[in-house]
């Protein structure tokens, strides 16, 4: 398997080509580092779009959700989607209001969804969420139900019509204007976990294991 | 005007229809709270969506970027667009699989965006945009010249076919399921922001305004 992701007429990033990464290890990183997607595809005729959770496989992104919910619907119905992953990971402050940016690595993905239709399959697709969220959490919890796993579609992707952009680093200005008295530089922003916070009903004596 | 945007048949909230809000105030502040969204459309036929940052004026919220951006042009050409905000502000760990969510807000517009014609509006906007990213930067910064607006596309959506999401607070687990022995509560998370980075090329003697 190539380490690079074909570039296809779909896929090719034509603004910033230099920021546009193929990179399969890359764009697997970036899909990884990431808890929810946006989903968009056509009803109608008409642009829809949900935020939601994904996981990977190897080289599949899959998402899950009601299995009534209208664009999961589509999709499971042959709608052709587009999935976006983003992290804002800095604003860039540039001298020049033209060449402010951001910080940022994100992957978009076109395909169209397969249905994930076997509960053995369902189930051990719950699993793999689940461990996502926490390693080491399905063994503890309860397990789906035929009438949750029937409630809930899951959908894969193949990962290849894929693209990602990146943009690191300092601000690029025009050359003249680094002569001017502008403080320019990168302000860092990232995600961070705050205390665990326990259920108003959590049941006496039960502690949060240590991950 | 309402204090509650319109509920229409496209916007109305089906799935947790208990999460949904139309709360004129409380979707500006979700608005506002985010530096990026995504923007959905459709290109011949197809989904497209792109990662951008956004500012909002009163009922309209602005996009902007290079003129040739093809999911750009097709908007500004007319095709109706989805934009979506989204705050993933925790995890929310369940006794069930089923039952595991997230805490968000989020936000999903739709509309035709207005292009904004005038250099002046233009630059009113490059105004509103960098103010945003640091209020007070944009007196000091070399603000756009002509060449700069023509290569910049900047769209307006009027804020009426909107509506938000917004889930908070503990998990929900069938009644019978809280007597597990399973930790259950909420992983907060949220966004920080990491001490500024200077510009490898910064002036000497150029400090960064406290803001």
């Amino acid at each position: 398997m190539s380490d690079q992701y074909e570039v296809q007429p779909h896929t090719k990033v034509v603004r910033g080509p230099n920021r546009a990464s193929y990179d399969r290890t890359q764009i697997h990183g970036i899909i990884d580092d990431a808890l929810i997607c946006h989903v968009g595809t056509v009803v109608n005729g008409r642009p829809a779009m949900i935020p939601t959770a994904h996981w990977r496989v190897g080289e599949r992104i899959y998402i899950h959700g009601a299995s009534k919910n209208r664009i999961l619907a589509a999709i499971a119905d042959g709608a052709e989607a587009c999935l976006c992953i983003t992290h804002l990971d800095g604003l860039v402050m540039a001298r020049s209001a033209f060449h402010h940016s951001a910080n940022y690595r994100s992957v978009i993905i076109y395909g169209h969804g397969t249905v994930v239709a076997d509960d053995a399959d369902k189930m051990e697709h719950s699993r793999l969420f689940t461990e996502k969220l926490e390693p080491g959490r399905w063994d503890h919890i309860r397990q789906p139900n035929k009438q949750e796993l029937k409630a809930t579609v899951f959908l894969g992707f193949d990962l290849d019509q894929v693209s990602a952009k990146v943009r690191a680093g300092d601000p690029v200005d025009d050359e003249e204007d680094y002569d001017l008295d502008v403080w320019a530089g990168v302000l860092p922003c990232h995600t961070v976990w705050g205390a665990p916070i326990d259920d108003g009903r959590l049941k006496p004596g039960i502690q949060r294991k240590a991950r």
